[in-house]
């Protein structure tokens, strides 16, 4: 009997001595041993198992210190009779089916719409290609470091710490470390009593809304923006006046004036990861302050900037205290550590704290504990630089790559980084259709739907994330998403008419552009020129200004003009057929689809 | 410079290596080493502290890996220029005071009241004794197997398994060991759709009321009842029916037709601790099932029952779906571990799911899997059985140590286990006038004030608990608190009067006791019978059967009674002047005081 009970999994994490041990202990509570049934002998178990005796002498041992079994001399091993003098029968009932959800949904006082934003299939991670957003590869955990934080806060007997007896105080050593190491680069200061923890940024937004809002309360949200926000507002009955968002981020006008509190997510906005600049944060807390009305900052993304220096939170620029700031621990620790935190008016962090005391209690002081000395000992900084220089290159990978394969088919909205694009489909295409398809071929992309208030439709955008996807995949789900969007007929539908007197062929291919001058831009909005010089070399120059430059070969063979970057395009080489009309120039690759177009300044002009 | 920055803390529970390397890094980000200035080398690093040079290599090429400094050929250790690309200067502002409170006050929408219940004081370690409830010394936490399981859990790559990939799913693993390790013990079998997992019980118990209650609905609770939930059901503007409660529970009766919902906790009343019999659990399913009655049975404090068996759940008796069950991981595990569950029809569950994951979020997975594997190493079995024995011992001698010091000049409600005695004052007692003194002198009890709806005034009850004082501190504290009682005036106040006619002496004192039989009640309402032998031996029987029973000597000498027990009354020798009047006698210490009075049958009757 014990033989079939004990099955070893040779690939499960525990050893021989534990699982012995967890599947004797889930029998005995199961009942299949009895108490004061017999076990067999050490010798006997080790033999049919195949172990070392040892190893179930070890086993038994600790099973007897725990009480679960005893050893009686001279007779064996028994199941402790009193282990189990709790354990009751179940009762008649609870096995019957629930009533109707029909009979809850009359019950219920609140209603809780099913979806807050974007459903991510469970199955994520085994999707080849998720552009999504918030989820994190594995290879970004920092598990070594995340263990000795834990380890430590394990040992660090942090309940005998008199400073956290009042039982809704913080650990002092958290709220120091976010106030020394991680605000001052958002260039925040704050006092400790101006700080909370709470267990995630979603329930900091939570607890903030609950607070302060009800049915006669209008906020500002986004436009697009955070749906959870939008549906949190919803639950306490507060208007949402929907404000529209450009390069800039949230627009500043009289809009704004009939609300009491602004949302606003100024560093990366959500969804369309576009950087609010210093002036138009100014006119916003300029504007709030004359109107007496609130903002809440959500800074959960910290801001990641490639492309100039990182603007400082709104908070650090409130010299009114008006600014409630919410962050949280980077996402990428998330699944294991919800921490999110709150800066804000002392007055307001004591509302604050008496309501997460009623509605949740405090957070883990041993989560809090492990997340203080991760900071403390300095994983977070090196963590963070770490993550940024990964994300940077993910980030230019999939610029670079919406670039070459969707050329101007579909156009990203400027921003200076973070993890997302934000992606403007050509008019033909339904997002919706699109993102379904996708999924279904291995590539995950959101649709924008969501992240409108009112009705749920589609403004033509999708919404491409590098946290899930590792680098060297995003090339190759960029080029099927191209293929995709070919094969339902969207994209570059112009083909290459055989018979149009613009096609250029030998000395006129070659006169033409031999010495010729490329001027187009990028889906970014950059302008790119290339130089195809006399002698079969090639310079491009595109960025802002101009940063960015390669050089290459170009040559034409069989009416065909050739060119090969060193870097852009991937360093690889390209075939394209000529149409020049009006000074401007098309190429077509050799299926005679449209790849792109540019102006043309021949090199005789 | 380094010098006096480096103090190499001898106590510190990090090693001199990981010391050394905290302080660095806290210079580097404090900015007192620039980036581009150089580091002491390691040698003359060593020297200055007094360690290894070894020691300073390693956290040397621990920050060179981590990108704090690094080591330029020939030239020395620099602190990278690098490391701070994201630091900004502090805006102004947020270091002026921050608006008066008065003007938050106004802003927020929801009062939440700052006292929830019980203030516990911060620094209630440092009391002598304390009484009181919820709070767990230090060394009842199971640290080595806690971290066993924290370990383990650390390393299962738990956000690997897809099974939790949907963002709202609980740890699989953790709802399986509930199902069937804790669930069992209460009864109540479950499906895994019908149980989810909430950051503690009282945030299960918020989200409940939340979902369920709002102006319109009517809650039972139990008078004396659970503040926190009251508060709660305030928040809703829900209407609170305050039930009475007496030695068997919440009373049932017609007043509880009123009520959609009733919140009830019958396994150890809050706060008297008494159990609910079976008959009244099915009396009120019935009524709830008649009325169409929804149940919130809150069992956060397992049934521990040291007299008789345990009863079943609420929700192992019902048939109809009715009860919504709520409970938690021990609450010793509380300050490191906030894992409550509840268990419900499955309709329910997943209102209260999408309620969650918009509130809060999911809890954290990595605790979830601590707890999970808590459970399926055994540990939760073995850490309950040790518990129950350490808290029986406990919960004995405080009621022993009340019936020695206080006689009954205190009373206590009868129960049959738990952590908790509900004491009766005398009627001259200022319940609270009195747990103000105590905690003066080192003494924490709980006044009953808050425990009642409404106005908060004292019926002159207190609460005593048991988890958070040592076995062998009781007694003293017991002691304490009796003086304490008789300093301010209170309970026996009855002195000897010398010149009292039925105070007994000499032979008659011998006459009137040898062999007689006195008869009287502890203050747990029960019997108490003792004879006193000729020979000079005396037997006591008390309890419900007479199963508590114990021998001993007694004499006279000086006109005094001398009685000494082998175990009643600590097995001390008590010295007592003796009055006997209309068949009662009285008993007084050597101070004057009355000590306790009883029936007395001399032997020639």
């Amino acid at each position: 009997m014990t033989e079939a009970l004990i099955y070893l999994d040779p690939d499960s994490r525990l050893n021989l001595q534990s699982q012995i041990r967890q599947k004797l202990v889930d029998a005995i509570l199961a009942g299949t041993f009895p108490g004061g049934s017999r076990l067999p002998s050490s010798r006997k178990l080790a033999g049919q198992l195949g172990v070392a005796r040892n190893t179930v002498v070890l086993s038994y041992e600790q099973l007897i210190e725990e009480g679960f079994i005893e050893s009686r001399e001279r007779s064996g091993i028994f199941v402790n009779e009193e282990i189990l003098p709790e354990r009751i029968e179940p009762g008649l009932g609870t096995s019957i089916d629930p009533e109707s959800d029909q009979y809850w949904r009359q019950k219920v006082r609140t209603e809780v719409s099913g979806k807050h934003g974007y459903e991510l299939p469970g199955n994520w991670q085994s999707y080849a290609f998720p552009f999504i957003d918030g989820q994190f590869d594995d290879s970004l955990y920092p598990t070594p470091q995340w263990r000795e934080a834990s380890r430590m806060a394990l040992g660090a007997r942090i309940f005998r710490d008199s400073s956290i007896a009042e039982m809704d105080a913080d650990d002092p050593l958290l709220i120091e470390e976010i106030r020394t190491k991680m605000l001052p680069r958002r260039g925040i200061s704050a006092r400790a009593d101006q700080i909370l923890i709470t267990p995630g940024e979603q329930n900091a937004l939570y607890l903030i809304t609950h607070l302060l809002t009800d049915e006669s309360v209008s906020v500002v949200v986004e436009e697009p923006g955070n749906p959870r926000m939008r549906q949190l507002l919803h639950q306490q009955k507060a208007t949402v006046l929907p404000q529209p968002v450009d390069e800039n981020g949230m627009v500043i006008n009289t809009d704004l004036d009939l609300a009491q509190i602004i949302y606003v997510t100024p560093s990366h906005q959500v969804p369309t990861a576009v950087t609010m600049p210093m002036q138009r944060r100014r006119a916003l807390l300029k504007k709030a302050h004359k109107l007496d009305q609130l903002i809440i900052e959500d800074d959960f993304e910290h801001e990641i900037n490639y492309e100039g220096q990182p603007h400082p939170a709104l908070r650090s620029l409130d010299t009114h205290n008006r600014v409630i700031y919410v962050s949280a621990l980077p996402r990428v620790l998330a699944p294991g550590l919800r921490i999110g935190f709150i800066v804000a008016s002392a007055g307001l962090i004591g509302e604050i704290r008496r309501l997460r005391q009623l509605a949740i209690g405090r957070p883990s002081l041993i989560n809090q504990r492990t997340a203080a000395l991760f900071l403390s000992l300095g994983h977070y900084d090196s963590f963070m630089m770490r993550l940024r220089t990964e994300m940077q290159l993910r980030w230019f990978e999939l610029g670079e790559a919406l670039n070459h394969y969707h050329g101007r088919a579909v156009v990203t909205i400027p921003n200076q980084g973070g993890t997302v694009f934000w992606v403007h489909a050509p008019e033909n295409v339904d997002v919706e259709v699109l993102t379904e398809e996708a999924a279904r071929q291995g590539i995950l992309i959101e649709a924008d739907t969501h992240y409108y208030a009112g009705r749920r439709k589609s403004r033509n955008w999708f919404r491409m994330g590098v946290t899930s996807i590792p680098g060297e995949r995003i090339r190759e789900g960029v080029r099927q998403l191209r293929d995709l969007m070919w094969d339902l007929g969207y994209g570059n539908k112009v083909m290459l008419d055989e018979n149009d007197p613009g096609l250029l062929k030998g000395e006129a291919l070659k006169e033409m552009i031999t010495g010729a001058t490329l001027i187009y831009r990028t889906h970014f909005f950059e302008n790119c020129t290339i130089i195809l010089h006399e002698d079969g070399s090639m310079t491009g120059r595109a960025g802002k200004n101009d940063e960015d430059r390669d050089s290459g070969k170009w040559w034409i063979e069989n009416h065909v003009w050739h060119r090969h970057w060193n870097k852009w395009a991937y360093g690889e080489a390209k075939a394209y057929r000529i149409t020049v009309k009006d000074g401007k120039i098309s190429w077509y690759n050799l299926s005679g689809r449209l790849a792109d177009r540019a102006e043309i300044i021949p090199a005789k002009n």
